[in-house]
């Protein structure tokens, strides 16, 4: 089972301008075969499916424990996402039955517009959906750290691709944090196979071979020692962990280290309505009425209780200007 | 974010005669377009893509909230499927290469044997993967909530059939369980479409039309009052479900509870090793050689740490007499 | 536009002993490569598509009259696996929460009976839905008919399989039609394509090569002279498909023949209820009362306006003994 | 079985500039999971696998009744597309081996040109296939219907976004239609739904909360109250529409109408040649040649019978502007 | 480019009892996401994007080779599955429009009866078909060979599982080779990451942990060596293979060998023909005849040119009583 | 089984500017449906499959051989791609972490980026996997041969239109010479069922209906009598070709000839590193290295021992400029 916990991993920056052509490239991080969809569900299905926890427990933990901290990484793809998207038709006035859409025409992926409300969607960078195949669960444990060793390497590459191809501060700054926290997975999967069969994965790192402290969103991490830490994403359970992930980074030389508590993250930004594409309505007012009304009924405070990031002074995002800056930006 | 325990959501029957066929079945409520894979990451990507939550937070803290209560039903269907799978090759002296999985040529999903290790994988009953083209996000939040309402009804219709094809033990105590959890979304999901619409849908119960409580597996659960409650998934957040999940229920007019904590659960069974399948290994003693090591090297207990549920004194399933069940049971 | 008529193209046995795993087989022809689905939307986006259609009139309108036969030629594959499947599940007493779809646990298609109520669905033989990808709609005149030929002589082949695997009554009737039906579009292709070109592709037929002549349950067809025929599904269009369906019928010389009407067809059977199933509900009969009201209410008769064919007088297929027949005949 | 009438539902506006990334995005309504095949195909699937008919007349007639109409919905967003591509590539001198398509080189849906001939395909705006896994069909009336509320629900959304995106003439004359029309079936089988259950639906209307009436293309249908009537497209059957769609339309308050007839229609356009993509020939006088001698052979009149729509006087599309147009339209 | 040999790499025994399900088990090889398409059509597509191959030469030379042998092991897989197929509807008198298919329904996999000739598919071991998605190019050589390092791992699992379902002559044949052959490409995959980044990767064989000498129908290989050995399958190119495939073997210490000439291989056996699936012909002695004329009129020798394996001297498969052993063996 | 020689079918141009959306529309030519992935594994699988070789030996030839030529087209689409993609990242200080893949935003495939290393993928014109779905091989002869000749039929304007959408050098030299040698295969597919059936299909050629002459870069082609030629593509096999492949070219009255020896081919160029997707590494010069460093301890000579194509004297692709291009070329 799980808990949920309304914060995300990092402070991620406001809306800005819209860049459609980017989120569709960034749906890939998302959906795609080597995205974070992938690498939460393969931990996920290869915990469900273990035998022998017992036997076998320091192993089990590590999965079983990097499976959790990843459903954040997926989160964090999808605040992305839905932050270049914010703007992309117009924030106010935009309604059907104008023609809001218009300037979106072949831009990007449609479905972000046509079938969803300018969100994330479980597809990759071609719109294609995400898939049950990419699930590998051999049940052979060393098969299947071979597996997430290699899942890693390639998801390290793709996020590197994105990082070059997207200059939008949410996608920069989602790149630059999975970019260090994919480093501390694929090592922790390497150190799990040489505790096992005693062969020496070390020299393998960097792969992709450009180390991540050349990057400059990776660096506030790297300074904070995110890049030696395994967080414990459990209150009571995953005890084990660190009877594997132990000893030098690959590439630094410094000791990995065991955090038995998982991060705070921070708010997430309460993105604006998106009145064109109905969401979350075409007139989001009238819910926020219902909402007040059924708070008050209920008992409970007239304000949201929800806590969201604090709104920069400047409205950074969209209304009238988004479209404009649409129409100059992507055509 | 999330945190994860290593607990299940109910107590479930531990391995006794495999049923590899009536886990194919199942497999339907894991990975089908109706399953709990899908009903898990339609609430999850509706909550990520949520706008203007602050102006709809009674409405975004039920779906976040459903969302992680379904994590759990994943999980619960993966525990009954590896359950039944266990014993379908032989557990002693099972192991290549000898034609251990003979007799389950043209028996059951060929996957589970071929490519898993006698695992659940994300396919449904006919073996074909789950797809993210089953979730709906359209961000209009009426339309999501219209979805959320069909898709626990096509989900209800599902653990109803699968009910009536699998008679094992772990697939009765998943389907009962399920029925009754589900029902409670679907009242939740209609509640909230009344919420903001002012329709009334509680006519639409039962559907499809029999009454849980027909369900002798069902019982234990509606007597413990299940049918009526809404846990609350989260140690801080989503304080405004109960703005929207109040009134009567629709089918015994008893008033409908939200719980602040989740529940506890229980400890799962650890499943044995299937060398036959590696898994988790060819030699599995090996591994738990190597993991008691790795423990005293990190100082932490020489055995392992994590809880398991307490094996039943006897009939331990499968080791060579299961195979000689499988030949008898299933052709 | 279309109209439609509420009968089929010809007369169908009634239920008998039900066949699940001829149903699955039979599925090729409605949901395959090479199945109805196939011809009737591939004639069908080839008319919607076609450019220029004065200029070549006569060719448009044989494609986008034989499109129209097709839609009979689902339906009837329909029928067929309807009818395969009644009695499949007892249809009396056989309500949930019983176990009555135990005996069909890993038998035939399980989607027919987890997710569909025990009826046809858009897949093939293997349970893979239908997909746009078997449509071809090239444009090009020449190309179009030479893939049509290509189409009817695989969609021939499968057909002839079929008949040899599956003896139930239904299966045998509708591929004793379709093959004779199949033929004649094969010649209209052939015959097209010749037109256009000056090819000579007679001595293509039969193929594969086996005259239909040979098989029992095409014989009645033939001689009614169905094999010659082709009829104008049109009260009043597709008046030149004679300038192309000219000469003679390259396996028996006699003269091809255009029926300026469709054929009359004939009722179908109202297939009984599967309660276990849900189809159409757990209590039809209450469905009966409602029915029964609404028409009252409406100033129709009291009693169902629609005709269907003639229950034999005994052996309406299924109840209690279904299962009973499922049980010996499947497993 | 059904009739096929050479008309189409409304009389749609002749080709004028290409829009070929417009045709891509109008494909979502074609091809799309939500598209017109999808509420053909289920209803017609569920009108094939409706059990115990008699008992429940007045359900099934609206289904398969509705079904017919939906081809008639299909035509028509095939009939848009056609008319967007038209003029595309060069009409005239704009045979191959010139490089007549360079200008549509990462324009719109490549499928379009390489594949089919400026037609439309089985896809959505993605370019990818329809699925058979877009059918749903339970055999559960009360749970077919609320998926068929559901998608109507879901396939308005979809021509709303369509409409905001995409402004030329014929895409906007076909939403404008749908929407209309979409409406009424989005209340038909709300109003099943209420016959059978007692709940009362009228409130979820309209959803999305957009009322046709402030959408221009819609109005002309509105004013001749197309959204109130339901119409019986057969000329023998379905007798009992009347006894389901009765009472006040939810949003205007008018009676609703089940009309006796189906709808007149209108002839379409004879869409000119598109000879860069042989569609339908490279040289298509050839083929009208032909096609005259094959007539006058036959003893038909030397011109074609066919009806198509009276050209306008001049600009009928395309020439060797069409791709100058391209050049500055798409680019 | 290639040049085709018509001959196998190793022996195959004849045709025997039919064994259809083994045969659909068998089909993971083929077209499974580990199977022998994948292998293929990986190592050949990263030689078509190898960029700098100068100056990574004798990478290139290593995966473009063993690409070249992988063609071989499709080819052998698609052996065994024509061989256990042979003979499951009968050879004589078995022709439609018998019920000579029968037996077969509910068998195995439906496609080889019902679409293909009882023979090989592009399929797994559920009838899905091979995609293009298995292959993994990303034109990173220490990213790539790592990928290569774990397809032939999970290679390696899918084939011990076969060998221990699948007990038909040919299905042991073909994975005591297979096994042996995989083996050898995972060692050199291995090599080639260890001399790209000095890891140690020699300790992570073998994987699945069990030696291929433990299983009999290896033995004979690794008795003449075939564990130690890579082929050059180039009559001209490829030399630097042997920069890279050199010292010990993991698992035996015996020095690693670069073989100048592929393997000499042996004639397939000739299959005889499947009439109840027109394969080649309803009538193949007709075709016999035609080509005899041809090869006479153009001046070949009146016999068949071709070299097939002689036929053992009793007829070891199918005829009629191929059916019986049918309706025995499978049901 | 096959052997592979390092040679292209024809001397490719150079890169040049690079041209990522002409690239992504010659995938179609690769991965689609009438890509040469299908001919080649539809040919192949065919010849897998046959039955009765030895009566039918010159059929099975004829496939078999055919196959084989078909790997070689694969290859050159592989390098027509490849080509074009180079340059399209800057090759000269391009490396991460700089924004290298800013300019390709939503330009082209974006897999060709974010996942590939600038190379070939097994997807068409829409980054859709090619599919074992699109192998046909029923077994009956004829079928099959009418299979492939609407194949190559489909092929042929696949080419066509990419040859009129494409300009780029090395799609234009691709084309042109598939366009050549698809008609070959065309032909024989044609005349084997002449041969088989004594119908006459020669009228049916061109189709779709331009003569390859017109296409300026077929000429050098025809001229060299390529369209007249089939080659024998086995030192040893395949001798019964000339028995099938006889007679008139169906447009120009020349006699067809089989050619005893498989073309010779020429170099491909070996294709500069593209850093900044890591293809094949981020620091190529140190892997050059290493190659050097093996092959001295292996006793090969220092330089590579490949043969490349001579490069152009002036460097016509890439570096810094290349990107420039890129920015001004496409968007």
């Amino acid at each position: 089972m799980i808990r949920r916990i309304d914060r995300i991993a990092i402070e991620m920056p406001p809306p800005s301008d819209p860049d459609p052509e980017g989120a569709a490239a960034v749906q890939e991080l998302l959906g795609g075969r080597f995205g974070e969809m992938s690498t939460f569900l393969n931990y996920t299905f290869q915990s469900f499916n273990f035998r022998n926890k017992q036997g076998a427990r320091p192993f089990y933990d590590l999965v079983a424990n990097i499976a959790a901290e990843e459903f954040g990484h997926v989160e964090l793809v999808a605040v992305a996402i839905n932050t270049m998207l914010t703007g992309a038709s117009p924030i106010d006035g935009g309604q059907a039955p104008k023609a809001s859409l218009a300037p979106l025409k072949g831009v990007g992926n449609p479905h972000h517009f046509l079938v969803g409300g300018q969100g994330a969607l479980p597809q990759n960078s071609l719109g294609q959906p995400w898939s049950g195949d990419y699930v590998f669960s051999s049940g052979d444990i060393v098969e299947d750290l071979t597996h997430n060793f290699f899942l890693e390497t390639g998801a390290r590459n793709g996020k590197l691709k994105v990082y070059e191809m997207v200059e939008h501060p949410a996608a920069r700054a989602l790149t630059g944090y999975l970019l260090v926290r994919g480093g501390v997975h694929q090592v922790a999967y390497a150190r799990a196979l040489e505790r096992l069969t005693g062969a020496d994965l070390m020299k393998l790192f960097p792969s992709p071979r450009i180390p991540t402290e050349k990057i400059p969103e990776c660096k506030p991490y790297i300074e904070r020692g995110e890049h030696l830490r395994l967080y414990r994403f459990s209150p009571s359970d995953y005890l084990e962990l660190g009877a594997v992930f132990t000893g030098p980074h690959p590439e630094t030389g410094e000791e990995l280290v065991v955090e038995d508590e998982a991060p705070e993250g921070a708010p997430a930004f309460d993105l604006p309505s998106q009145p064109a594409v109905f969401a979350p309505d075409y007139a989001p007012e009238e819910i926020a009425k219902i909402a007040e009304k059924l708070r008050t009924d209920a008992g409970l405070s007239k304000a949201p209780t929800g806590v969201v990031a604090k709104q920069p002074s400047r409205r950074a995002s969209g209304s009238g200007s988004g479209r404009k800056r649409m129409a100059a930006g992507t055509k």
